[in-house]
């Protein structure tokens, strides 16, 4: 039998660093290979762009000696690798997307969407924070321990699919169909922002989402709007009341029980959202807005993390192209969505949603309402041993402690997963605000890209020196 | 010198009329060739068939006879032919255009809006009633006389425009230029519907328009509708809030001074509107309506005719693709029209519509107004000797006589020209209210192209009988 010594903490890790930092520029050549492939999910044309990206990352995960594979579904290939178990060590499961959001407009790009380009420090594509550069931070980290030490100090399970983007409907019914095969402790996330520029965070709340399309019809066919015009109803019209009236001049959203089940923010919450450095004339400055708006009475932070809301994402009707056309269109449509917190009922919102639509509706207006698809907000523990575990990692990788966050996007999936495999999310973002996810010019920092590599590092040690509670 | 002896009306009609007959299948080719050429004045990549639709009109002119020539403009080019003057006898000029609306949808047409298809009696195509169809009645009753007769008992003018649909600027602007070369006494033009199937109708008034297009803005770029969602403005709903708002439930209205200017209805006119077979539940049933909807105390001939109106007539912003995507848009416009009766005064409008979409906007939102075009309505006598020379012209051609009535749509150059020419127009229309003018699947009933061809070769022969009034 033979016999190895442990060797001391300080030389894994320093070890560990010195690897990441040999190797930077080639995470950084792998990271452009992964987002030079238009893994759009919400377009269908893209369906071959994402079984290549998902190929990509099975490819890259057994290379590090994983057993991964790419598990067929009846949507987006799931790509599922895992590490041998660590006795007395917790089971931690990476979860993270390949898919992206669409790139349209188009115009807005200053370099293309698919063609990532380093400026200024960041590499700019569709998907570098969302969630491709943000998810690999995970695998490269897992790269320095596997090839200086041989093993991780932790079993770790990485489930990375390619239907966030559009209700991750086929990792759903995996999870349905075989939740015991990712069991877990805890699961590591990182698809969000940090705090600000030098200041990570730990988010231990995200909103949920009910996102809706909503279509009118007036005629059967567009008509011309002088014949008819001011004698039948004018679907884009009834479309921008209905709209209008789903929200009323003080931000409140008019549904019926909207705000039935939303439970008050506490005082300590406000007083700790209130001591975050956040600058009210930069954040506009950066947004190029003159004022914010929202909810009356509450704060910006309050606004984006604690409260829900209302917003149009879409809109359509009639005549778009260049020039006049004096056509008195059939028909009009709209996406919108509200954002939840914990606590808020679908079921009732779609409810009330329809009775307020029905309301708003002028006559002589068909309309349909189609729900795309929903998911209730989370809220963990921000004491946990993990999210102890986390902030020390993070520590090491930014070089600051994190502070405690919430955030206002829903990643509808998360809290699937937590009922799923109950276990707690570990919500740890290396992305900024100012990313550009879901517009036009998203990008990610490569320095925030390597601290996030050297905090997920640090955390698989840090999760390893846990043990299982007496 | 040689003397000839004029012929008897009778005589001469008669042999008119058999050459219609004679010629009426190549006169329905000549119509589908024009048809076939995509003239789409409101898209610039069309430029080269509206020459080529320009050049078949001159071509055909020069091939009756006529002195004809294409005008270059610094748009499209303008169509213009004369024949000899006729002492004692009106000067007539026959106004049309060549240009067409936008086929979009393409989805929605049955066959393609370019390649003329004949169903049920009916020539299918993009421009087949608004205004190639109705336009080249004028032209082949020209061509019946002249390859008749060998002249015309007036002198003609033919001044045929590519840029109807998109505001006719270079008409405008050659109309400024030379008008004393259009010198008339009346102005023919076929570009509106009958009152109905089996009933011409002269029409003695339009409507006037006043066209904008509204862009709002909100951040600079598209933000993620999760992160910032509740606390910045959502321009789309800025947008239908802006929108709603320039109408009330009782179909007012709101811009301030709107009504201002608008002459109530008679009496007189109200009665003969109620007099007219107008049936209101087929009138639904033909458009897949359960309600018209308009102004409150108004019929909807009324509505239709005599009272202005608001529509919406295209709008967009933010993702209209597949899926879902969870963007809060920078920004998002609309384009929409006022109907405006004779007398309102644009120029109160517009300022009127800034004053209420000022009031209207909600806080930290951009704004641009752009006034697209813009026509005051127009009202002819409707007993004059040319209305009455017309009326039994139509019952020659249709078999029966004409309703006087008035039409919703607009042909902003009329105003123009009956300003520039001091000549009222008439407005005689062989088209029908279900031609889907501006809609898909426009069509024109062939039996209507003929009757057409008829009346007009009859308007030539009694408009010939007026003589210099003392």
């Amino acid at each position: 039998m033979a016999f190895t010594l442990e060797e001391p903490t300080e030389v894994v890790m320093q070890r560990i660093d010195q690897y990441l930092q040999e190797n930077a520029p080639r995470f950084e050549r792998d990271l452009c290979d992964l987002l030079r492939i238009p893994s759009v999910s919400a377009d269908s044309r893209c369906r071959e762009a994402i079984r290549e990206a998902a190929e990509w990352l099975r490819t890259h995960l057994t290379a590090l000696g994983l057993a991964a594979e790419c598990i067929a579904t009846d949507g987006c290939p799931i790509v599922y690798a895992q590490s041998p178990p660590v006795d007395g060590a917790p089971t931690v499961l990476v979860y993270g997307h390949y898919d992206v959001q669409p790139p349209e407009p188009f115009e807005q790009w200053i370099s293309p969407p698919f063609e990532p380009t380093v400026r200024d420090g960041n590499v700019y594509a569709r998907g570098a924070t969302d969630d491709k550069g943000q998810m690999l931070t995970h695998v490269h980290s897992t790269e320095a321990w596997l090839k200086t030490h041989g093993s991780l100090p932790i079993q770790l399970k990485f489930l990375l699919e390619g239907e966030e983007e559009v209700g991750s409907e086929a990792l759903h019914a995996l999870l349905d169909r075989s939740a015991e095969r990712f069991a877990c402790d805890v699961i590591v996330i990182s698809d969000m922002p940090q705090f600000g520029p030098g200041q990570p965070a730990i988010t231990y709340g995200l909103r949920g989402i009910a996102y809706y399309e909503l279509r009118v019809q007036a005629a059967d066919s567009d008509l011309h709007s002088g014949t008819f015009g001011g004698s039948v109803p004018n679907p884009i019209h009834a479309l921008a009341t209905m709209l209008a009236g789903l929200m009323d001049q003080s931000g409140r959203i008019t549904v019926p029980c909207f705000y039935d089940d939303v439970v008050p923010m506490t005082e300590d919450e406000r007083a700790r959202f209130a001591q975050l450095p956040f600058d009210q004339q930069k954040f506009l400055a950066q947004l190029g807005l003159d004022t914010t708006s929202g909810e009356v009475g509450y704060s910006t932070l309050e606004r984006r993390w604690s409260r829900p809301s209302f917003d149009i994402n879409g809109i359509w009707g009639g005549y778009q192209g260049e020039g006049s056309k004096t056509v008195l269109p059939a028909a009009a449509g709209a996406k919108f969505s509200f954002r939840l917190v914990p606590h808020q009922d679908g079921d009732k919102i779609t409810s009330g949603l329809k009775q307020q639509l029905a309301a708003l509706c002028p006559p002589g207006i068909r309309w349909e309402l189609i729900e795309m698809h929903r998911s209730p907000g989370v809220l963990v523990p921000p004491d946990s041993p993990y999210v102890m575990a986390a902030a020390r990692a993070i520590e090491q990788g930014f070089g600051c402690a994190p502070v405690l966050i919430r955030e206002g996007g829903s990643i509808p999936i998360v809290t699937a997963l937590r009922e799923k495999l109950d276990a707690d999310p570990l919500l740890l973002g290396w992305g900024q605000d100012d990313d550009n996810m879901h517009a036009p010019n998203e990008k990610f920092s490569l320095a925030d890209f390597h601290r996030g590599i050297r905090a997920s590092a640090h955390l698989w040690h840090e999760l390893g020196r846990l043990r299982p509670a007496a």
